[in-house]
């Protein structure tokens, strides 16, 4: 995104690196920098694998959600298809997988919605892709050990009417159910 | 969100918690936990100050962004007014501060954009909350010493296609300018 003005060129120096914790799904550094204001600081820094997400769509216009407990906010949370990515997989494999693991389904459309996504940007380098799935084929679920999860389908429309009234509350899944309405009236000139 | 459905309890058993790392900005702890397959393992949760975000709006229908440099995501990036919670801080009362802060601006009137968002549940426990503002005065820009900003005033319906292709990346401007183009097709009858 550098379009050669100093203003968007990277203020920010780093003199050293340290890896402070690490786990299979996330590492922590602490970076000693120069400020952009050139003062010394520290930037804690967390990086994770890449987010995936699937807006799986019927013919009738149906949409499948997930619901599932999340640890770290404490809740149950209504999502759409979501997965991270393994070593080596591309965002559209990963979400193809969690879309067969997690919903049995099996999509033979794919549309990328936006572009890339960054989740958390001041603390994190966690990045993100977004896809409309369909010509939807229902096969059986093979959840993770770890996933304890409920599905839904519900109208598109009801989905959207969610994240307005703050029943979803996932980035991933407001991001991806909002870029795929304006896809579908863009594109299909679809209506609610 | 518990509605008595036992789907829905938490179905991780925390055995205990140890913070890893803390800085002013996040904190990092990882639990000892027992897994919904009943096995034990860990979880390391980042702990963060609460995010705002603001769709600042003229009556000609513009909106700011803010343009900077991200060093966790290691490139410029574009964005709605923004900033995190201090102590004792309602979403609010940040987002007013970060409006005059970072963009000179004060706005008489403030509406509430969908309701709490999670920003990477899987890891973290950051929550946002989003608003439309208007009724816009310019004042003088102060920005913080780690800040090199700058401020930009477009078409909303431009920022919404910078949305679609991938030019906005950060989550909170993608949700803020897509729940703010649903808020107004809504209650103003809005159409780009």
């Amino acid at each position: 995104m550098n379009n050669g003005n100093p203003l968007e060129r990277n203020p920010w120096i780093r003199k050293s690196s340290e890896i402070i914790y690490t786990n299979p799904w996330i590492t922590v550094r602490e970076d000693r920098v120069i400020r952009p204001d050139g003062e010394p600081g520290v930037y804690g820094v967390v990086d994770t694998r890449g987010a995936t997400g699937a807006v799986a769509i019927t013919p009738t216009m149906d949409v499948y959600l997930v619901g599932q407990y999340r640890y770290p906010t404490e809740g149950y949370s209504w999502e759409i298809i979501e997965g991270g990515t393994d070593e080596g997989e591309t965002p559209l494999e990963c979400i193809r997988r969690e879309l067969r693991e997690e919903a049995g389904l099996i999509a033979q459309k794919w549309t990328p919605l936006g572009g890339e996504v960054h989740l958390s940007n001041c603390i994190s380098s966690e990045n993100g892709y977004l896809f409309l799935a369909e010509d939807l084929e229902e096969t059986e679920p093979e959840p993770e050990a770890t996933e304890v999860l409920q599905i839904r389908r519900v109208p598109f429309a009801e989905a959207l009417a969610m994240t307005d009234e703050g029943e979803i509350t996932d980035a991933i899944s407001i991001m991806g159910l909002l870029l795929a309405e304006r896809y579908l009236r863009r594109h299909r000139d679809w209506r609610p």
